[in-house]
């Protein structure tokens, strides 16, 4: 059986193989992923962001066990991908997987894996969009993924996704900065998680004025604000509620993120091959690395670089 | 009198004018930043990190003032650039912008700016960079950088400052999960801000056990883990000698820093060049279009279809 023959059973041994290649930017990984793209485009992506210690991780887990004890004849598969930020030297950690795991281990149903791709501009972008298809066609119905942090690349992560959570919570007492953070605009859904602290109301109240800054035409979605205490589980059935209910509402949107997606991925996949293509095809050996030299002693500047390298490729 | 000689004479407005450019990538900038080039390595970069809420904006404040009351013969003049994390449909604040300048408005070896680039991969740090030199060229001694956040990006903007600070506030009941966050690594300083608040000490002890872990060699930088009260400047000056100390030792790590500050805006610069070259060039009017639509429908992978695209760009 081959690894996309695996995955396509759902095998989760082959589904951990297929993101460890991913992850590592094995060009089996890409083998894989165009072996199985064919079969994706079912599952529907769920994506949750929000500053460190929004509790996130407890939140993710209500929401795999809120789902997993749906109310419906056969309970949808969760698929996770918890995007540990890049730990840029230690490569990130896979201890708080191991243990999150634990609590869903006995579920079939389940499937939770950590990423901290790190390396060139995007990679960690594309890596989570790979993995997230390799749980695609391996059937998971649902699709979380969780981003630590309100980065570029975890916001694009997270506003290309079909649904798009934020969670906040009280009490740092710098509410209002966390929603400055660029992701106001992105959220689907609003979770003031730990709403049994003080400052949850308040927390609440700011959301709601800022949303009532924007229009919002009769027919468009107005995103709610949930008050959750992922701890005891609370507030969570009401996430699950509000994440079916957007589902229904925004099946335009959906495919314009979904394009959105396919197009940050093939861009970004376009350019990387561009450069493997330059360095190894078209420079010499440490060539790309005496015009970086030169660069950075100012002896050339890196658009005129740009061009020539650019130039030679191209001729 | 062109836009660089005005940056060059370190006029603010030229100053102002070049960032926006660069800011809207607009192609006279990229013509900015070759006219500027070499006139530019001198500055040195302080990077300044922390999730939202740390207390980041009132911090970097105390630090201009500080470095400006210096003890030197001249005191340093400062630049600052505040990268308001992406927001995606906004773009961002520029008020917050305004309000912290009038601290510093009578003061003109102080010059402050916000940044809100989104866009295509890489482009924050690309913008922030480039907004960098216009600052070095302007004759600014030190230029601060200051992110929000604890992304890709940003952790990238960051560990190729001249020095980097993360700051950390007690009291989010969180603090490992803020540690866990990938920025324990890129920390050449730590700083516990709000330090009067309760758990401060904690913080202080969970990063120093943090560090202790790692294996430091005697000649090796140990991140000193200092506690700030941002709002009335107590502990500032300790932050500011900090840095001083930390430029003295670290030459080596500086000169590695910069080349890999100039590798990354090469590789950044030459694959966007690429991709103009491909769209511009080589594609017929919304052929990239129709190809991600391809890829979005599932009748093409992403991979074969990033191949295609590359052999036609470069036959």
């Amino acid at each position: 059986m081959t690894l996309a023959d695996g995955v396509l059973a759902g095998d989760p041994r082959a589904m951990a193989r297929a993101i460890s290649l991913i992850e590592d930017e094995d060009p089996a990984g890409a083998e894989l992923v165009r072996a199985i793209f064919g079969k994706t485009g079912r599952a529907y992506l769920v994506g949750v962001t929000g500053p460190p210690g929004a509790g996130k991780s407890t939140l993710v887990d209500r929401l795999i066990t809120e789902i997993r004890n749906g109310t419906g004849a056969v309970p949808y598969s969760v698929g996770v991908i918890a995007v540990d930020p890049t730990s840029p030297f230690s490569g990130g950690a896979v201890l708080g997987d191991r243990l999150r795991m634990q609590a869903h281990a006995a579920d079939e149903g389940v499937f939770i894996r950590s990423m901290a791709t790190r390396g060139h501009l995007g990679g960690l972008a594309r890596a989570t969009g790979d993995a997230a298809l390799v749980l695609d066609a391996a059937g998971k119905d649902i699709i979380i993924i969780e981003t630590v942090g309100v980065g570029q690349d975890e916001v694009d992560i997270i506003r290309t996704a079909d649904v798009s959570i934020v969670t906040l919570v009280p009490g740092t007492g710098d509410d209002v900065q966390a929603l400055k953070a660029g992701i106001m605009e992105i959220a689907d859904i609003f979770i003031v998680n730990k709403a049994d602290r003080e400052g949850a109301d308040r927390l609440a109240s700011t959301i709601e004025s800022n949303l009532s800054l924007q229009a919002y035409g009769e027919a468009d979605w107005r995103p709610p604000i949930l008050k959750t205490v992922a701890t005891s589980g609370q507030g969570v059935p009401e996430v699950v509620e509000a994440i079916w209910r957007f589902r229904e509402h925004a099946t335009r949107t959906q495919a314009a993120r979904r394009r959105t997606r396919s197009e940050y991925r093939l861009r970004e996949l376009v350019s990387t091959r561009f450069m493997d293509h330059l360095e190894r095809e078209v420079l010499g050996e440490g060539e790309l690395a005496s015009v970086v030299d030169r660069v950075a002693a100012r002896e050339l500047d890196p658009y005129t670089a740009a061009n020539d390298l650019l130039k030679r490729a191209l001729r």
